[in-house]
C-alpha cells in the first residue's frame, strides 16, 4: 500500500502539482495541491488507490495484477474501481497545467482505505483545516452505458455484519449426536430465512425508515432505457428478482437490500464428512437508502434475532462496517458544471442516475469540508467490480480527461 | 492407504494367520484366514483401517497422526474409529493361536473404505464365494460407558446429499445488483429452514416411513442411566434439543435426524467483501431408522425442494452416499455368545443399546454372507470420533482381547 502511495505521489509531482503522503492510522492518503489564486474556486478531487481482494483467482481470464488489454478493454483488479479513474484525474490535471493552465484551486485526495470504509480519511480531514473547499468531486463510479454520460443522484449506504451461530467447542459426529443437539448451521439458515417473506424484507422496523422518493425522480428512472438482457449478462446470467412491484432499476437505485455475502460452517471439502458443525458464520449486509442508518439496522436485526427460535444455539451479531446513504443537490454549481462538461464531450446531456453501491465519504465531505459533493465516473455497467475479470473501457481514459478539463473551466465561470 | 494395508497384512501374518490384499476398485481389503477345521463354526471379524479427515487441524491438542497417551487415553485420528479396534482383534487372534489354539474358522476382513460408505466391499464379497460364514462380527462401535459393556441392537442409516443453489457464473458486486437478483445463499437458507418446524422434520413423507419401535425396547432405553452433564460435555458443551416429547437417548437411537454437515458460499475470508455469491452449497444428511431408505429420502427431499420458492435460483440435489438402517437379532447365537463373554470380562451383563451412527456393511453382511451379524466395540462415549482429539481407553485394548477370546470359545459350544 505504501509503495502504491509513494508511486502515486511521484506521479502527481510529475504532473506539476505539489504532493505529500498524509499519514492516517492505516494507509496514507496522497494529497496533491495546485494553487490557482485566492479568487479561484476550490475543488477537491477524490479517488482511491486500494482495491478489493482478487479471489477467486481461478475465475480470472488473465492474472488480476497484470493489466491486459482485450477488445478495447483494460482487464485488471482495480481497472474500473478505481485505478483507471485515479490516473485519468492526474492526467487531466497534468494536461491543463502543461497547456492552458489550471484555473481552479485543486486538492487531490487519493486514499487507500475506500474498500474498508475509509476509516482514516474523516479524521485526517478534520485535523487538516487547510483542506476546505467549495466543491468536492468523487471520481469513483460508472456511466449508464456506452455513450450515455451520467451524473450520480444518490448512493446507497451499507450496514455489514458477521452473524455467528454456535453450540459448542468442537464439531460432533452426526451419528452420535444428530437429532439430540441443535445444529448451528440449520439455526443460521432459519435466522437468514426469516429476513424475507415473499420477496420483501420483514425485519421489523427496517422498511419503516425508508423515506419516500420524489415521484418525478422515479418517473425519470422508469423512462430510462434498460437493457434487461445486458444486465443479466453482466450479472453472469442471473435471473432478475426482488421486491414485488418495483422495476430492476428502482430496486438497485432506490430500495434497500439485505443479502448474505458469504456463509461457512462445518465440513466444506470434497466428499461426505458426517459431522455436525460446532459453529456456522454468515456475512450479511444491508444496502441502505435515506433515512436508514447502519446503527438503526444493527438494532433492528439484533431485536429481530433475539425473538427467534431455536433455543440452545448462541447467535451473535457483530458490525463489520457501515456507511450512510447519500443524495446529491442537482441545483448546485458543481453538479451543473459537471453536466455541461459531460454534454460537451459526449454530445448529449447526462442522465440523472443513482448508484446502488456505497461511497462512504460523500456524506463525510459534506459534513467536514462544507462542500457541495458530486460523483462522476467513467466505468461501464458489467465492469465486474469486486469480481473476477474487472475491466475499464480504454477510450474513456481520454473522454474522462476531456470532461474534467471542461469541468475546471465551467467552475470558473 | 496401500502402505497401511500392506503393514496390516504383515501384522496379520505375524499373528499366525494367512493374509492377502484383496483388490477392489478402490482401496484393498486385508483378508486374514484361520482354518480350525470343517466342523468348527465360521466367523467373520470385520473392522476398517481408513479414517476421517483430521481437519480442523488447529483444534487438536497433539498432532492427529502422532499417537499420544495422556491420562490413560490414546489420542490420535482413528484411535477409536477404528484403528485400536483393528489391532485388538488381531492381538486377540494372535494370543489364541500362540496359546490355547483358535477353535473357530476365522476370516478377518479389514477394509479401507468404511468412511466413504464401503463401495468396494460388497462387490468383493459377492465375487468371493469362499467367504461365506455363519457369523459376522463388526468390530466398530462403543460401550454405553466405562464398566458398562454393551451390545448394539440397532444402527441408523444415512442419506447424505450436496445441495447447491446457483444464480449465475460469477460473484456480483452487492451494491450494483443487491435487491435485483436473487441471492443463492439466502435461497439455500430458506430451503434448509424449511426442513424443520418446531423441532420436527416436516419434509413430506419423511416421518411416515419411520416404523414404530417395540414399546418394551423403548422402556429399556428409558431405564438406562443417562448422564446428561457428561453427554453435554462430550458434545463440547452443546445444549440438548430435538424432537419434542422424546428423550435424548431416544432421539439418537430411535429417531431420524436431518442436519447440515457443512455450508459454504461467497466470501468467507477476513473482513467485509461486498459480493453477492453466484453459488452456495450445503452438505445435508439424514440419519435414518427402519423403514427409511436413502432412495426414498432423496425422492422426498427432491419433491419438497421442487415445491419451494424462490424463483430464479437453480437448486440441485446430489446424493453423495447412503446406507440402510439395521437391527440385530437378540436371540441369535452370535449375539448371545458375545453377551456371555462380555459379562465374564466386565463382571456384569451387557446392556442392549442402539447406535446413532451408520455401519453400512451390517445389512450387506446379512444379504451377501447369509450371516447373523452382531456389532461389538470398546470405545467410550465422548471419544471425539470424526472430530479433533479423538481417543481410545488404553485398558480396553486388553479387555477387548479377552472378550474376543471368550467369544471364540462360546461360539464353539
Amino acid at each position: 500500500m505504501r509503495r502504491a502511495a509513494t508511486w502515486l505521489a511521484d506521479r502527481v509531482r510529475a504532473a506539476g502539482l505539489e504532493a505529500e503522503l498524509a499519514e492516517t492510522d492505516g494507509h496514507p492518503v496522497v494529497v496533491g495541491r495546485w494553487e490557482a489564486g485566492a479568487g479561484a474556486p476550490a475543488l477537491v478531487v477524490y479517488a482511491h488507490y486500494d482495491v478489493q481482494p482478487p479471489d477467486p483467482l481461478e475465475e480470472w481470464s488473465s492474472p488480476p495484477f497484470e493489466p491486459t488489454v482485450r477488445d478495447g478493454r483494460l482487464y485488471a483488479r482495480g481497472a474500473a474501481d478505481d485505478k483507471s479513474q485515479v490516473l485519468l484525474q492526474i492526467a487531466a490535471l497534468e494536461a491543463c497545467v502543461r497547456t492552458t493552465g489550471l484555473p481552479v484551486n485543486v486538492t487531490l485526495l487519493l486514499e487507500g482505505e475506500e474498500e474498508i470504509g475509509s476509516p482514516g480519511l474523516p479524521p485526517l480531514l478534520e485535523s487538516r483545516p487547510d483542506i476546505r473547499t467549495d466543491y468536492a468531486l468523487i471520481a469513483d463510479s460508472q456511466m449508464l452505458g456506452p455513450g450515455r454520460p451520467s451524473l450520480i443522484f444518490a448512493t446507497r449506504g451499507l450496514a455489514y455484519f458477521e452473524l455467528e451461530a454456535r453450540i459448542g467447542r468442537h464439531d460432533l459426529h452426526s451419528g452420535q449426536y444428530g437429532g439430540a443437539v441443535p445444529n448451528p448451521a440449520n439455526a443460521l439458515a432459519t435466522v437468514i430465512a426469516s429476513f424475507h417473506q415473499d420477496g420483501r424484507i420483514v425485519v421489523p422496523g427496517f422498511m419503516e425508515d425508508v423515506a419516500p422518493w420524489d415521484e418525478s425522480l422515479l418517473e425519470g428512472f422508469r423512462s430510462l432505457p434498460f437493457d434487461e438482457a445486458a444486465f443479466r449478462e453482466s450479472a453472469g446470467g442471473a435471473a432478475l428478482a426482488g421486491e414485488p412491484g418495483r422495476t430492476t432499476v428502482e430496486r438497485v437505485w432506490t430500495r434497500p437490500a439485505l443479502d448474505v455475502n458469504g456463509i461457512t460452517g462445518g465440513y466444506t471439502g470434497e466428499g461426505a464428512k458426517t459431522v455436525l458443525p460446532a459453529v456456522a458464520r454468515a456475512k450479511v449486509s444491508a444496502r441502505l437508502v435515506a433515512n436508514q442508518t447502519p446503527e438503526a439496522v444493527e438494532r433492528q436485526l439484533r431485536d429481530h434475532i433475539a425473538g427467534l427460535p431455536p433455543a440452545g444455539v448462541e447467535i451473535t451479531l457483530r458490525t463489520l462496517k457501515g456507511a450512510l446513504p447519500w443524495r446529491a443537490d442537482p441545483s448546485g454549481p458543481l453538479y451543473r458544471a459537471a453536466g455541461r462538461s459531460l454534454e460537451a464531450v459526449f454530445g448529449r446531456p447526462p442522465v440523472h442516475v443513482a448508484h446502488g453501491g456505497t461511497l462512504p465519504i460523500a456524506t463525510e465531505f459534506e459534513r467536514i469540508l462544507g462542500a457541495e459533493v458530486a460523483i462522476l465516473g467513467f466505468a461501464l455497467p458489467g465492469a465486474h467490480m469486486h469480481a473476477p475479470d474487472e475491466w475499464f473501457p480504454l477510450d474513456h481514459l481520454e473522454k474522462g480527461m476531456k470532461t474534467m478539463a471542461g469541468l475546471y473551466a465551467e467552475l470558473q465561470c
